[in-house]
């Protein structure tokens, strides 16, 4: 059994929607369904999700409800005219958001969700009626029937339990047409996953009831090895490892939502990121190993917004516990560290910045003078992480050598350099300002086509 | 004022100890001289320590007490008539040693200690006795006048009194000659530092007194850029920073025990390492700071004997405290690490292999795996770590990849590479086997001489 899931783009209007009914029907493994809620048609569209949000806000601060209600519900009728379903799915929706509109407003952040998720939810209905129109029998399944979540305040996530209820999901006739973004939590309270969700409730389906395949359909044909608004026309990758994915999961690489390949990883479940604009293109494969090639590297990912915490103290490696003391000051501020380089007296945390405020940033740095008699302590700020990744890096030699010298030529300054003993990635420290030039000298050096000399 | 240290070497005979007057005589502001016990004379020649430790055992263990104790006393005895000393001090040294012996017994380690500090102690009584006979004033102080150590079972280290009790030592017209490598607790119990003591015992001097300089005599010229054990005549140094010196404190550099510079370091005093033997030499300067020359390497260090514990886990990176909790499960195992290179969802803790056991490895396998959940860890053995030192590294931007391309040069892997964002070295594991031919290789491209092309 295959599990597909339809991002924003993929159903935004009624041409993406028979492009999607003509993709399940194509192949009959195909018998589940993730829905987003309809995106951008064009490039200044303005999402459902958006829509729903607003009118939430409305709902809050006696705004125009019932023009931003018919706003969305138009977006809807808009849809289904064209699809050429009768006028009963909309009365179904705009019945559906009046409801939502009445709920107890007394938890706001409960109310909003509850509004926001009706754009997944809604959609599913609507594409189940399309489906079933045109001779594909199609249900549309509530999260209510089984994708049990956990409460608040935690991190929304599903408990294992929702793997046993939804086992049986598409094991009828009927292809199963499943909203996604959000789920229950056991008192019936609506909760949604992060931004990019739908991606973990296909994840979760395709756990659920271990499918063969999980296909993640969404408007480019392939992952790129590289960011394209940095580089000039990158290499799609055709296959890239879990692992890989993970390591490049910083920007140029947003394709997943971190948490949601973690259920299908877990079963080792391949899974294929698809243009639904172009379905025949073989797209990119997720897999829990893949055959090398002739290239070292998969991708590299970059990204900005990351601080440094610079901590010396003179015999700072006889100290046993220093390294851990430092690490509990900096999680006592509840902050996360992407990586710890060391010398013999000295260590940096990196940081990113978005975690730190300058009070913060004071406590930490009085706290390691005080507390660990550091002898210099101090935040900078503006670096950059670039990430190389690869399968093939391991037992490639001068690759470390090609990276680094390859950085030196663009004449930028190598802040910091970690590369772990699973040597499937290795990753440079740089200046922000210095961070595209980098990419781009990287990427030439390991994707540039081979020119005869 | 100058603090002057003479190692064992620099004091074996009264060839030796020719040497140390002369060297003393040359400049009247060296009025404080600390010194080892007589050490190898020749290549395989027994240190004196030695033969004090073998004394020990035979008044533990029932042994010719009296042979033993008469080799040390000849020892003595031959230095003494070389340099025309009348028997009277070989008769102090005899009844010193005969009262050693008679000390309790209850507690073998203590009992050991004070028989070993003989060897410093009798010697700086003869070095001073000595000095006096040919017209240089000089008296013998105990440590037992001022420097106070710390109690059991805690490292040996200087308490801060010790400082201001000492801070007149030479104030006085004669040299004074004070044994190294020992002190008293306040309870008046003798305390050796760790081997190597000397070099502290001459350091924890020069601090007291706020000398100008501490000259430490060995008997080679200089310290050398690289291990010349492996390297084929390495390029000695002249200048070197505190940091450089410790973060090049790997094998090869073994010029000083690794907290002799703390009470210097401290207060900024310059060391001078000397040879005895070619006084005239200028030897390596360890300054706070440093001229910075054309090349940015200083030194390279190498040490075999390290494990790397690897540990993996999807999402790691989103788990605040992971890191944290990793190292502290090493620190309950009382085990100290070097470095910690990280991926995005795997780390790995650089760890001296002496302190492994089979049973610490499992069960830090077995509770990382149950109390972190983490998906794979394991160790990995037969790893030598390369430092590459050099306060010029900073602003060389190419000097990673040059580095990494020598390695590479080799077809030896790069199992791991740290750069700290300090910047002052530049860390590299490696597998054993390919230690010494990195060393070499890495030394050809930072210190060969430039030759035109």
């Amino acid at each position: 059994m295959i599990v597909c899931k339809f991002g924003g783009t993929s159903v935004a209007n009624a041409e993406q929607i028979r492009k999607v009914a003509n993709i399940i029907k194509s192949n009959p493994a195909r018998k589940i369904i993730a829905v987003s809620a309809p995106g951008k048609r064009f490039g200044d569209d303005i999402k459902v999700t958006d829509m729903l949000i607003e009118l939430a806000d409305a709902a809050l601060n006696n705004g125009d409800v019932t023009k931003k209600l018919q706003a969305v519900v138009n977006r809807f009728k808009e849809i289904a005219e064209d699809l050429g379903l009768d006028n009963s799915i909309c009365e179904v929706i705009a019945k559906d958001l009046q409801e939502r509109i009445a709920y107890d407003k007394t938890n706001e952040f409960i109310f909003i969700d509850n509004i926001k998720a009706s754009g997944e939810d809604n959609n599913a209905k609507l594409i189940a009626e399309y489906f079933t129109s045109i001779g594909m029998p199609a249900k549309y399944v509530s999260p209510k029937d089984g994708l049990v979540l956990n409460d608040f305040p935690e991190r929304t996530y599903a408990l294992a339990e929702s793997y046993e209820n939804l086992k049986n999901l598409g094991s009828g006739d009927e292809i199963v047409v499943f909203p996604g973004f959000f789920g229950y939590t056991k008192e019936g309270i609506l909760r949604t996953f992060d931004r990019g969700g739908s991606d973990i409730t296909g994840s979760i389906l395709a756990a659920s009831v271990k499918a063969d395949l999980y296909e993640n359909f969404t408007d480019v044909d392939c992952v790129f090895s590289a960011n394209p608004k940095v580089v000039n026309d990158p290499v799609g990758i055709s296959e890239i490892t879990y692992r890989e994915m993970r390591e490049l999961s910083y920007s140029g690489f947003s394709v997943f939502h971190d948490e949601a390949l973690m259920p299908v990883y877990k079963l080792s479940i391949p899974v294929n990121v698809k243009n639904t604009n172009n379905p025949s293109a073989p797209g990119t494969k997720i897999l829990p190993t893949r055959t090398l090639t002739g290239r070292p590297v998969t991708g590299i990912s970059a990204d900005n917004g990351f601080s440094i915490l610079y901590v010396s103290k003179y015999l700072m490696n006889r100290e046993i516990g220093f390294g851990r003391k430092l690490l509990q000051i900096i999680e006592e501020e509840q902050i996360s560290y992407e990586h710890t380089p060391s010398g013999l007296d000295d260590i940096s945390v990196i940081i990113r910045s978005n975690q730190l405020t300058e009070e913060k940033e004071q406590r930490i740095v009085t706290r390691v003078k005080e507390e660990l008699h550091a002898d210099d302590v101090y935040f900078r700020h503006g670096i950059s992480m670039i990430v190389i990744v690869g399968e093939g890096m391991r037992n490639n030699t001068g690759l470390a050598a090609r990276a680094a010298a390859a950085i030196s030529r663009t004449g930028a300054n190598i802040e910091m350099i970690n590369q772990g003993s699973s040597e499937v990635s290795l990753v440079f420290g740089v200046l922000s300002q210095t961070e595209n030039q980098i990419l781009r000298a990287l990427y030439d050096e390991f994707f540039a086509p081979i020119t005869v000399g």
